[in-house]
């Protein structure tokens, strides 16, 4: 028998901020890596909404996954395969790659992510897309362009007012974003540059089931953005429960009181920021290992990250219902991208600990603190700062501190000074550089 | 009446480089102008196979339509549809769009450019794609990024090779730069990136039917890319005629004397570049107003671009078979942008000719050249300067002259700024920044 394959066998599925984080903490060790992910990229999430709204190329904020780990895989322990996990077998220890290749392993790391929920009214996933990938972020752009490009097509103007109202339902952080932006684009980008509509005469209204916007926030700095998004035009409003998506437009309900009122709202664009889910691999891994599912189809963790009674298989990210086992109680993590991180370290030195025969640690969380982004020039900053406390602030210096914080955590050099150069130009001429849409393929 | 409708109504199919030439010289004059196209951007199709070689993105080789003419949209009589003309009526000097809109004309300059011709096999399109549109581009990206990381995949090492082996069909200037840019993809970008594969084993093979690569070129520069590919690793197969594509592979023939011999190449990636047809938008002119098309499926045209016994139309770019009256006998004109810009400008000034009642000049095409790169510092130039005559030079300062020439003719200036940094970086470090595949929507 070879080194190779007496070495410990460890598998990570996706190669997201977690499992990317989890690969480079492990390289350096005398085991045998698998990494496996359905795309061949590494995708910068908090970036994706700029591919929807026309700002930035797909690859100015996807790296090649071989190309970001071309250092670890010098150290040659690590595999990187572009395939699907379809199921999971924890009893026999391995996975089934695209439905019919088997994969075994002695330890197993799932980051698959998290994907788009309907809440159970999963027809309306055709009307109202969500963001979660590049393809995603590719035909939102479409569906964006195309509007207005409709809309200039109408010959009878009253027929343009559902292709110049653009909904944009939950007003969480990507919510916001994309509302504010496509109010950028409205307002700033396209006047001039059509014959018979005003593009500034574009409706965008941004609609939220709870009482503020960027509920993750404090409610001073929900305000702050929601007095943001109202400057750009944004219809904010909250308290509003969608009852029905069609391909005409939006229905839902307000209550005031004990009457509920239903509103219909026409539009041929509406996006879905509202609800998010476990990958359907967790499903997979429940029904394996005889794990729990939370409410959002996460699985439920021990405090180090592991399934109960499968010490082998640790979930991490956004697919995991985890705790943070601070000083006080223990808090739920939130589903961003430095939690997951956070994770993908701790999971691989538990693994380390596991192989030692050493005791795992559980998890901690690190809160650094809670950015969002509006439009230009507007942002909210909430900084968890050690030893001095909450900062918080919003306006045009928190836009900055947003900019450069997102610039500085591209990963890939280059990306990074596109990115740059895309903004700087963006900002100065309000133009868009990504505004084309590749024609559908017959 | 308002003087809107009084005035002639000129509607131009194409915003390739030909209808949007056409466009910018008819936008000062007292007309009415419609421009319909299918996409939403003029496409640089001279840096197309940079997109589906990874190159660049998408948003680097095209532009929104709107913003390349948003000067001329401020004069106030151009209208921009993104639409497709599906039906053309001469007689009642009207088009149909997208199956169900009529739009009426006084004069239509159609330059709806070219497809890809398979010889009257339309079933090998799905086996080997062709590069036109930026849905082709990127799909042919997503097929040469995924053959590498199929091989990888392969267990068995001999069901490696049909994944590691490429082939592009024809050996005009796309083919050249497509087998050459893959080899370089195969050399230098991908080594050290895969576990179980040896990229710089990969099969780069160039099947030409003629004698020759480039054959628009003079035979001596056509040796000099021969030998550059060679350089470069790639097969070059000259008098090779395709049989049949499949799911596997190509089968070709080549000949000796009277005998011809068949040969098998299993390949997954097979990449069309030879057959060229007029877009079927031809076939419809001919049909409504008259018109011979050629054995390319192109529109024949008078000397000044027109259709015989239709004045009022006139057809440019790659979809026409026009000649140009120079000194000596009328000449074909080639099939490449320079001369559809020509074609542009004259067809706007015979049709404002037309108007004044004036008669109309024959086409002349001005040639200045010809270019073809084959990768990395190789490249071939042949330019024909007035009163000195040809210059004919090829290898490092050809690359060089074929690279500014490119980014000078880009249009829009930030276009030219990524692609230039993004040239720089990859000359660099070897490295290709748009190596990632929107995964498939589901």
């Amino acid at each position: 028998m070879s080194a190779a394959t007496t070495r410990p066998k460890v598998l990570v599925i996706g190669c997201g901020f977690g499992g990317l984080e989890a690969v480079r903490a492990l390289s350096k060790a005398d085991i045998e890596i698998t990494l496996v992910d359905r795309t061949n990229h590494h995708l910068f999430q908090p970036l994706l909404y700029q591919v929807a709204t026309a700002g930035l190329s797909a690859p100015a904020v996807s790296a090649p996954i071989r190309h970001t780990l071309r250092r670890e895989m010098k150290r040659g322990n690590l595999t990187i395969l572009q395939a699907e996990v379809t199921a999971i077998d924890a009893a026999a220890h391995q996975v089934t790659l695209d439905g019919h290749e088997a994969l075994a392993y002695d330890h197993l790391i799932v980051a698959a992510g998290a994907t788009h929920s309907y809440f159970g009214h999963d027809d309306w996933a055709r009307h109202a897309p969500g963001l979660k990938t590049l393809s995603d972020a590719l035909a939102i752009r479409a569906r964006v362009i195309g509007a207005f490009e409709r809309a200039e097509r109408c010959t009878d103007a009253s027929q343009r007012g559902p292709w110049m109202t653009f909904v944009v339902i939950g007003a969480g952080p990507t919510g916001v974003e994309m509302a504010g932006t496509m109010s950028e684009i409205a307002l700033h980008t396209l006047p001039m540059e059509f014959r018979r509509i005003d593009s500034t005469h574009a409706r965008i209204v941004l609609l939220e089931g709870s009482d503020r916007v960027l509920g993750s926030f404090v409610p001073k700095l929900s305000a702050k953005a929601r007095e943001q998004l109202k400057k750009l035009g944004v219809e904010v409003c909250t308290g509003c429960k969608v009852s029905a998506i069609d391909a005409d437009g939006v229905s839902y309900e307000t209550r005031d009181g004990d009457t509920s009122t239903t509103h219909r709202l026409p539009s041929k664009t509406v996006i879905w920021a509202a609800g998010v889910a476990g990958s359907p691999l967790g499903k997979a891994i429940a029904a394996s290992a005889g794990a729990a599912l939370d409410r959002a189809g996460r699985v439920v963790v021990e405090p180090d990250l592991s399934l109960p009674g499968h010490p082998e298989i640790s979930v991490i990210g956004d697919l995991a219902a985890a705790k943070s086992y601070g000083a006080g109680e223990p808090t739920p993590v939130p589903g961003v991208s430095p939690a997951a991180k956070q994770m993908g370290r701790t999971a691989a030195a538990n693994l380390m600990r596991r192989l030692r025969g050493e005791a795992t640690n559980p998890f901690r969380y690190i809160d650094y603190g809670n950015l969002a982004t509006v439009g230009r020039k507007a942002a909210v900053v909430d900084l968890s700062v050690p030893l001095i406390g909450a900062i918080r602030f919003s306006g045009f210096f928190a836009w900055l501190f947003w900019l450069f914080a997102h610039i500085y955590f591209l990963i890939g050099f280059r990306n990074r000074l596109t990115v740059m150069i895309d903004w700087a130009w963006a900002y100065w001429t309000y133009e868009r550089n990504a505004r084309v849409v590749a024609e559908p393929r017959v």
